[in-house]
């Protein structure tokens, strides 16, 4: 791809730009993790490697709207719309319609082409580890959501239930995420980021519900048992 | 304390909630911190301790709306304010007061009480570990301030410099916390906190920085190569 292609196209993405979580910084950093795990693949196209990526999250914006589009489907309609109108080939345009597509999790919808794959992975690496965390963190604060809620006896639900928080997210996501990559490097390198997450979502429910648990019961020692 | 009055005093702090960093949640932590905290001080008047614990962030929305107010200056006259226009005695409004404008961090202005101490621990146990990390990202999350900053050369900033951050927060904060507590219980709960915290902040820091690393010189060889 030459420099001023790939100008013509971050630019592009860049003015697309939506929430924090999905901000450029999550586009880089897939594109770098996708050109790490391409390394492990053969027959990779990195041009249309390197246009999904830049431009896998451009329909963001049209679903944070209206939560009923989905900002893959969007998306890749957007893509193909700008790749056609500034010259860029059918098949060129074909490819990186289909990676976009895919990058969301379907069971009906996988991806079909290795740069589909990498580009799945490279996104889905982006929500592992302490990164995936903390970009869930982030994003929950933007939305305003509770990092917990509270079980009917006062404890503190671990995120099974479904009411939205933090916990929920990690529950029902963050901690099913590390077997559904594609690529051999995807794979290995979200293995490598899986502890810390672990980790780090224990000590949190830990930490919080330990002062629920000996905290309301010493409260009840001190209230009722003399006036002030 | 009675019951009725915890309820009086625990209704005035609901009605003055704030941001999500410091929601009603929040209060309830401190006030189950600081009563473990008690367990192993002498003296403590625990009428005094619960009400400070249940007021102490009661000028946060005054803050909020203008940051060159104190919280803890704001707080501590609503609270005596609260107290006194309630029946609560002078001397009992004075104590909690003190708590109040004490239990925010300055070199010039140091709790005098145990229960002002008492309070400072419990509220900054709840920025150490995995839950100061997590209160930190949905408080940046929520004023939608970045993770990180890059420096000129592209690569991550640690959190060292003067750019509004995560990063940031961490180093300049959070890390340097858990040397400042007045109890042996506090610094006790916060040294078994300090592990994960930084084990998180090396994560985050290692897992961002290989990607822009290896990422930026990796793309410098398939950008400018051929046409598309």
């Amino acid at each position: 791809m030459t420099q001023d292609n790939y100008c013509l196209i971050e630019n592009y993405m860049l003015s697309c730009a939506a929430d924090s979580a999905h901000d450029p910084e999550h586009i880089y950093r897939v594109l770098y993790n996708a050109l790490e795990i391409a390394k492990g693949e053969e027959g990779v196209d990195h041009d249309v490697l390197i246009a999904a990526c830049l431009l896998h999250d451009i329909g963001r914006k049209e679903q944070l709207e209206d939560p009923t589009k989905c900002h893959a489907m969007v998306g890749s309609q957007k893509a193909w719309n700008f790749l056609r109108s500034n010259g860029f080939s059918e098949e060129f345009a074909h490819q990186v319609r289909h990676c976009i597509q895919v990058h969301r999790f379907r069971k009906s919808l996988p991806p079909q082409t290795v740069e589909a794959k990498i580009l799945f992975d490279a996104d889905k690496l982006d929500v592992t580890g302490a990164l995936g965390i903390a970009r869930t963190l982030m994003y929950k604060g933007n939305m305003t959501e509770p990092l917990y809620t509270k079980l009917p006896d006062g404890t503190i639900c671990d995120g099974s239930s479904e009411a939205p928080s933090f916990f929920r997210e990690y529950k029902f996501k963050l901690e099913k995420l590390y077997d559904k990559f594609f690529t051999a490097r995807g794979t290995q390198l979200a293995q490598e980021r899986k502890a810390i997450a672990q980790a780090f979502y224990e000590s949190l429910y830990r930490e919080v519900n330990a002062g629920y648990m000996s905290g309301k019961e010493v409260l009840q020692q001190w209230i009722g048992e003399k006036e002030v």
